[in-house]
């Protein structure tokens, strides 16, 4: 056994007797599992999140110092939060933590910092819980081992729980290891990914900025079962998620139909002709009217209607290409039936590719891991994530960052009411991280020459 | 004065003191429109005409003999109906009644006999209230005199409780006219108008098969103040209500667009392509897509779609020939987009018109009356009514109806959350209505020899 | 007989000896039939009109001074003015008067007068034919009796030669009925009435505003038989013709689609929205797309589109509603696709009824010949004429103007290829609008009484 | 100078001396550009092939015998043929060959046997022009030096007059090189690969059964200068033209417009929702509604209507779903508005890619021309050709195929009336498909030993 081999074995000794076991990674894991929260509203998650940091020994920000008031997107009405609130206290939220979550602050940064002069490492993690309602059959694992969510509705049919364990668990880990490294750790949990709307506010905050090594990882998409890793996801579709709404004139649909504004109408013939949008020459574009709602009464002409759209895009150009045939068609559409409209922008993401010296350091990292065993460097993304913002940003100022896909076994595809995972993957996942935050902050200095030279560099 | 004058003079007197008070007419239409109620669900609103009518001494029917289960349409879902049911409870509602309308049985028929033959009168009242949210400022009389909807988000904005207050009033009056008339008279309380729900359900019941003369009467349509009537409306459009329900195929909207089955998009161009239905060369077509509800969320392709449509024609043939093609287009629509389809009529009214010998005794009658001061034989209804499908019936076997407007001061127009209007209609339209069945059951034979002669040799 | 009788029968024998024979009027309908013109290039039409007025001794006008250059409609390009200019010279047409007519100013106007005062009555008669290919099978009796049309693709579908021979047959009768009648005449031979495109400018040329009576006629409207006569047709649907183009950007299908501006799709969405234009509360509206070009290869973005349309409103009211929505639709079809569109008016006819007064005098008439067994008074048109342009200026300015149908047997409706009617007709027409002249400008005062009265008050 | 060199430079001067000169290059193409003929009436341009290959020594083809009868797509009407093979005649067609054409067989194949054993090499060339009008400006080289087209309207603005003269060119060079050749040669000349209506049928004819190496080649496509070359193009888009006719029935706009069953706006409604078909997540997908032409006259509801369709995937499979929605919503519009339809096809085109191992023996080939300064193994072709159904068939049986782009200057694009390219190519294009046969024939057997090993072994 040569020095390599030697020291090899010794941090993996080291990582291991650190890592947090099965059974506390489940206890995180189904804990949130079960009182899932919808977007800006992840009040219980939050107080949660911050209490468990703060217990680990980590330096916790949360409020509108992470997540900048007017970047934020797609926030829900004032009553829908009051109830959410209110439900979060009978859940046991700590008022103290949540009262400086007011008015839908509910990010949390997490910091930990090794004393020593190195780069700084930061992943993210979301929070957000989804609109479905979890599947109550025994066939369903949360439902037979009683985890299932207690909020009607609402559902972690994403995976998000276990991404907020392996938060957690990297949380837990690190501080052991503070011998060793040298740098800084920055965990970030996210409100609001669901709907692209919560990624911008938190670099609008610059949490982003002084960033070397962003990363970013989810279970289950682009692989199948444990052991599966992709080490950096590229052709994220560039997306814009967009509300509308028309604004007509109701009449007696009998006696006078002709002193009506149909808003009905604008929008039926809007949401065709969206879908009517020309392909694009360059790559992939989509286009997506998923909810479409008009009209009161049978028999009075529509005085209203709202669409929720969507647009993608290869990259940027794409997507701007798609906005604007977007914007003209419903401007069209009003004109053509006299109603007024408009639109809101309720989340976005842009084109991004995860940066290749990262992603091939994440695929050497899984090397040394026996249990991934098809360790991919690229793939294709193919969909839409926030979290590209975030990748952007570190990008543009010089760091690196990469998206990573792991492998789980799923009960079900995302966001369907049996969605579930193999927990087998959480401690792995950890196991990743963490062993990759090593390297990227091990006191070994060649490590740090590729990147991070350039970091400075420029 | 001779003997002509000295029985109308005598007539004027009788029916004068049998006629009830402002105030109890105003009394009964302030806790009508304290306590309204849906179509189908008018639990409270029946069982309190059930009780007044037994305490004037009326012989009262109701429950499935006066409304035929089968032919009811746009019945409210199961957990709406337990839920009214509950309330008319609390609202004190006699659970004996009650129980006879369980199953959404709430019409009723009241049925008074002289005691000597004679021609059979049927007047009809509506029941049911409308999805509207009362006004609250005290601008709006019901709300400052503090008789306003305490049924949150209904209220009657037709007039239907003006139409109750009516009805009883006629029958608290009969009663003592007996001694001057010959003949029956039936007074019948129906559910559902709203959406023309109810009226073929209790003409499928047969309460209309043995009746001469047929009368209806609205408050404020085609008439604007008090002493204006219209004693036949004509042109009733014929029309049917459709929901139609579209079943697609979901998928990811970024992944596999083309997986889908988009019901929303079948709607939508349904619905545009229901609005080109041609014109007819007959006259008077109208089409209306009232609502339109698809999809669930914004990144998926959408899977259902609900439409609510209502078709009018100037006669049964031109409403014959919209419903024709609304099934063409809709299936047409469907197949387009690979969906399924389904329809149901959930109401319908038929062409009709006024008997105008029967609107010229109603005429005749008005004259005496010195408040009418405008009253007009014959008026264009321009509007659906499922009143219509009584007067068939009554007008196929040989029998005449008629149809008539009684004018009011209104605060507002009909359906709007302001709608009110002048009480001092009510004693009137009962004057209106027991003045017109002295006229039809006076034991003066030559009143008979105009329509029930032709009733007889028909 | 008394005097009135001898008075009666006097006049009849007068005006049969007038009136020109069978032979005749079948002569100049035949000539007609053969050499069809279609709207505005009525080259050698109206020279022989002109011709023909002038042998009968009326004094003719025509050019720019009776069809007011600008107020034309919907003229064909000039490379199809030349071809059918130089057809027309082919065909034996005067090239003197050609010259005068050059531009397109095909409308001819005769006039003759008593000498005596009295008041002005004017006739119209059409000049064009269809684009209709004539049938060529010997059950067509054109076709057989050898005058069908030798311009191919041409034919007088809509018996406007007819209503030639006619005006030719009441020019040849007046001047022998002078000694007694006191006023004038004029007969206005109109292009270009297919399209509604041609009265109008003979309006602007001022040539109605001196008349008192205005009489129209058409063969086989409304009317199925000899001897049937509408005296006065009513509810003349208001109407306009418009031209649209659509002008788009061109790209490649298959390589850049996204750089294209489809004029195609705007064109057909504005053609599906126009006919979902919402039906008007007042009464009849229509609205047509009839003919849609558009684009020019299968692999190529259409970069142009082309539509004919048509409005209709019982009123000028529902038509200007009609109108104001189509071009709402149009511009915002073009805003959608991101195309630019104009439109022009290539035909219009306004609102129209006949004068009561005038038709009962027509009525009058037709009663004294026995021919007419079926005179009804008023018929709705529920058509358009631009007829109609003139009648309304006419009675603007006090007189009265009134449109009849006038019955003959038809081998096939209007605008077909096998349309022919009973010639017989055309006698009898001729002598209906001689007596009724001889009615009106009789110097009997009495009859002067009504209208021309009003006419000198007014 | 090694052996190798010499036997090279001993090969170059060979080759060299049997390539016809400029002059005769340009001679050829110029007199193909004056007599443009449109797909399937190639008779003219066919007839010279014949001729010219019998000067040259080769054995021809043509007739039924190389064009299956059924197999053909898009056939223009028979009074169309008629006409063009008439104007042919007056062109100086040879009678006795045009002859043997009859029927749109404008097809014609040129063999050429070594004589001795070797595979066989298949190169295809395009005799179709284009509707389109050439320019008439001297800035047009064509117009300038007097080679313009003398069939107005038509065009040869794709090229393809180059590409028969460079098969002109590889004919009269063949010969000289037959001493250090073994294997066969086929000149396949193919009608209407405008629109992708002419290879299938060669294939079916079984003319590429036999083939080892199948080569086409285009000017200008991917490219942009004399000296670029793309060895081998690859996906290809499949796709398929489509016609597709509406039937409906007219009636009369104003009286009766129900009694229609509009065409127009069921072909409306089909193009704009074909464009709305679902991008398919496999990759790029294409459809064009590129003509559609509806109704017959402003006041008739449209009975018929026509459209020109393509559909495009980047493989067969994706073709194919566009293929289906394009049926399923021809049939939907055709029901929604009660009318008939139907679709033909009119061209056809598979997905396909050349072969690498024959790209790459190009692109030796091609670095041994000087002056092809950028040769290019590989470039994405994204757009549709009928060449690829050739390229299926061969490489099913074993043997290879590429599809070449050669560069040249263009004074504009494709199909532009302005389109003309700089003749040095057709030199440089000849030199390089014969110094590609001699390397495919070449008596060398280590040639042979690649592909054609494979060939045998499968």
């Amino acid at each position: 056994m040569d020095l390599k081999e030697k020291q090899s074995l010794n941090k993996k000794t080291i990582i291991s007797e650190a890592l947090p076991g099965f059974h506390q990674m489940a206890t995180w894991r189904r804990d949130f599992h079960r009182h899932p929260e919808l977007a800006w509203t992840e009040f219980r998650t939050a107080t949660r999140i911050v209490e468990t940091l703060r217990q680990l020994g980590w330096r916790v920000r949360f409020g509108p110092e992470v997540t900048d008031d007017c970047a934020r997107m797609g926030l829900p009405p004032t009553e829908v939060v009051d109830k959410e609130w209110k439900r979060a206290l009978t859940w046991g939220a700590d008022p103290a933590i949540l009262e400086q979550m007011r008015g839908c602050f509910t990010g949390v940064v997490g910091e930990w910092d090794t004393g020593r002069p190195g780069p700084l490492v930061a992943m993210r993690f979301e929070m957000d819980a989804l609109e479905v309602s979890e599947a109550t059959d025994n066939a369903h694992r949360p439902h037979r081992e009683e985890f299932s969510s207690v909020n009607a509705g609402v559902m972690h049919a994403c995976g998000h729980d276990g991404h907020l364990a392996t938060g957690l668990g990297v949380a837990s880990a690190l501080p052991t290891l503070q011998p060793y490294l040298a740098g800084r750790v920055r965990l970030i949990f996210q409100p609001a990914e669901e709907g692209a709307r919560g990624a911008a506010s938190m670099v609008a905050a610059d949490i982003l900025d002084d960033v070397n090594y962003l990363l970013g990882i989810h279970l289950g998409c682009n692989t199948h079962s444990i052991g599966q890793l992709v080490c950096g996801n590229k052709n994220f579709l560039a997306s814009d998620k967009i509300d509308v709404l028309f604004q007509g004139v109701g009449a007696h649909a009998g006696l006078n139909p002709e002193q009506g504004r149909n808003a009905l109408l604008a929008a039926a013939t809007a949401a065709i002709h969206l879908h009517a949008i020309p392909r694009h020459g360059e790559g992939v574009s989509r286009i997506n009217v998923g909810v479409l709602t008009a009209g009161r009464s049978r028999n009075t002409i529509p005085d209203f209607a709202s669409m929720q759209i969507e647009t993608r895009g290869i990259n940027n150009r794409v997507n701007e290409f798609m906005k604007e045939r977007v914007m003209q068609i419903i401007n069209g559409a009003s004109q053509m039936y006299g109603v007024k409209s408009s639109t809101t922008t309720t989340g976005k993401g842009c084109e991004a590719a995860s940066d290749e010296p990262l992603a091939k350091i994440v695929l050497e990292v899984a090397q040394e891991i026996p249990l991934f065993n098809e360790p991919l460097l690229f793939c294709d993304f193919s969909d839409s994530e926030d979290f590209t913002e975030m990748m952007r940003r570190v990008q543009e100022l010089g760091g690196m960052a990469t998206h990573m896909s792991l492998g789980t076994n799923l009960a079900a595809g995302h966001h369907l009411p049996t969605f579930d995972f193999d927990e087998v993957v959480l401690p792995l996942g950890v196991e990743l991280l963490v062993t990759l935050i090593w390297r990227l902050l091990a006191k070994n200095p060649e490590v740090m020459s590729g990147p991070q030279k350039n970091r400075l560099q420029r």
